[in-house]
């Protein structure tokens, strides 16, 4: 898939300039054992379809953005593995980036990573300068406080939260940036596209919440069961697997009806389509329906 | 002091911003706790005192550029402070963030103010655009891989290393990103201000070095010994508090020759040279010339 190899050209040349001479070898390895080989990467993919969409008349600056939003899911990632979070042991099939760099070098990767985004995307605008401060705007904006994914975090600190807004942030503000930012790339308003990648982010979160409950850790790569463990809020231990799934449907149906009428939006809508039946494949809604009927 | 309050003032406001509507309570109050009251702010006022030689011709964008650098700062020592690193029980006279907020707000804290600087810089650029992707880069390459202060940091951990080099990242990084983003938030070459910045940020750090086995803790508002309790390079252990008093000198002496030729350039001599005795006061000199005597 060709955009697919655009993003991972975009990450390799963005942790080979971090690894530049004078790095301290154990940092510049902990940075490319966080970013590769990398999960799905929906996020980035998600930024060039719209940028696709949106004529893409700068893919230098899309691919930057791309791999600015993946950089900072990583960076996100390898602090929510950190002991006094997850203390997760294994991410991605491997191990976690504490576990195998120890948990100074993974505290100093994650900011790395983060500076690493906004570097990134500074170096791709050069073509469109111009669209670089909103571009800058809108990814930070999807990172940090007071709702981007940093605060989505920081909700599991408090007594309590609205599900739903914990949901929006800890996930949901990732995916809006990086649909925003295809669109800024391409040099297209972002609002249009921002409720899309709101939708999708929702989805993705409840998705992940029902993978939790009734995914296979091999194949998931990581520990399930983790939400309650952890005692985090989670759409499947509060609305039952069966509801959780309902409302993934219907978020992904919000989802797809959320994408601007535009030449891609063909293929974007099939792309939310495969997308949503890789996350929670029909054969689980299937298997719940039985067990309904056999119960 | 006029250039303080332009400082303050730019530093409340991006808090301000970080803490609206929607933000979690606990991370907010953590940002607060590690920006405000701040220390001596060395890093910002060099930035601003740059901007100024160079004509400050967009005061907006400086006082942008010298709070990111200051946030960033802050960032790293909330993320130094955690009990992978430092485990420090106080900073500026106060609680550390883990201890007033546990561990994992502070990691969530010190990413938040990464994100949130380079929020401030981009918010900062828009009466002069043009002039934000060099800033972006100079301010990223103070802090992030391979060489600035996260890359210092991350030394740390390497079984060994050449002092200067990781004096340079640890410190002289951030230093050298402030003088330089000063000239560029004033639209002047970068170039022939780093050199002002390193020098002056290698003396901070012998300074540090310094203090940290001469100072009183109570002043110093942290704990003294560190260096040696944790098994870090230090000037100091390496050549002696007499050898590094020498040591700092010389680099202060070199900074100040390091100032290109402006119109300013008599103000910031002076202001090397109150820095320089703030940091190691004349009368540690002496007070080690008598005790040498005495000896």
């Amino acid at each position: 898939m060709e955009s697919l190899n655009r993003i991972e050209l975009a990450l390799v040349e963005a942790v080979v300039a971090a690894e530049a001479r004078g790095a301290p070898p154990k940092l510049a390895a902990a940075l490319r054992h966080a970013v590769f080989p990398g999960g799905a990467r929906i996020r980035p993919l998600l930024c060039v379809a719209v940028a696709q969409a949106c004529g893409d008349d700068d893919p230098a600056l899309s691919d930057g953005a791309a791999a600015a939003i993946e950089l900072l899911h990583c960076a996100s990632l390898v602090h929510d593995d950190l002991p006094c979070f997850d203390d997760a042991a294994t991410r991605r099939g491997k191990a976690s980036v504490h576990r195998a760099f120890g948990e100074r070098i993974a505290v100093l990767a994650g900011d790395a990573l983060i500076v690493l985004a906004f570097q990134t995307l500074g170096h791709a605008a050069a073509r469109s300068p111009q669209r670089l401060a909103p571009l800058l705007a809108t990814v930070a904006a999807g990172v940090g406080m007071p709702l981007g994914i940093v605060a989505g975090q920081a909700w599991e600190c408090e007594p309590r939260v609205a599900l739903r807004d914990y949901q929006r942030a800890k996930t949901g503000a990732l995916f809006a940036a990086a649909t925003a930012a295809g669109a800024l790339a391409s040099g297209v308003e972002a609002a249009p596209w921002r409720a899309f990648g709101d939708c999708l982010g929702e989805a993705y979160q409840v998705a992940d919440d029902i993978r939790d409950v009734a995914a296979d850790p091999v194949q998931l790569g990581k520990p399930i069961g983790q939400d309650v463990a952890l005692g985090r809020p989670s759409v499947a231990t509060e609305q039952g697997l069966g509801g959780a799934i309902l409302h993934f449907d219907r978020l992904v149906a919000r989802a797809a009806a959320a994408i601007p009428e535009c030449r891609g939006a063909f293929r974007l809508r099939a792309l939310v389509r495969m997308e949503s039946e890789r996350l929670v494949p029909q054969a689980m809604s299937n298997d719940l329906a039985v067990a309904r009927i056999a119960a």
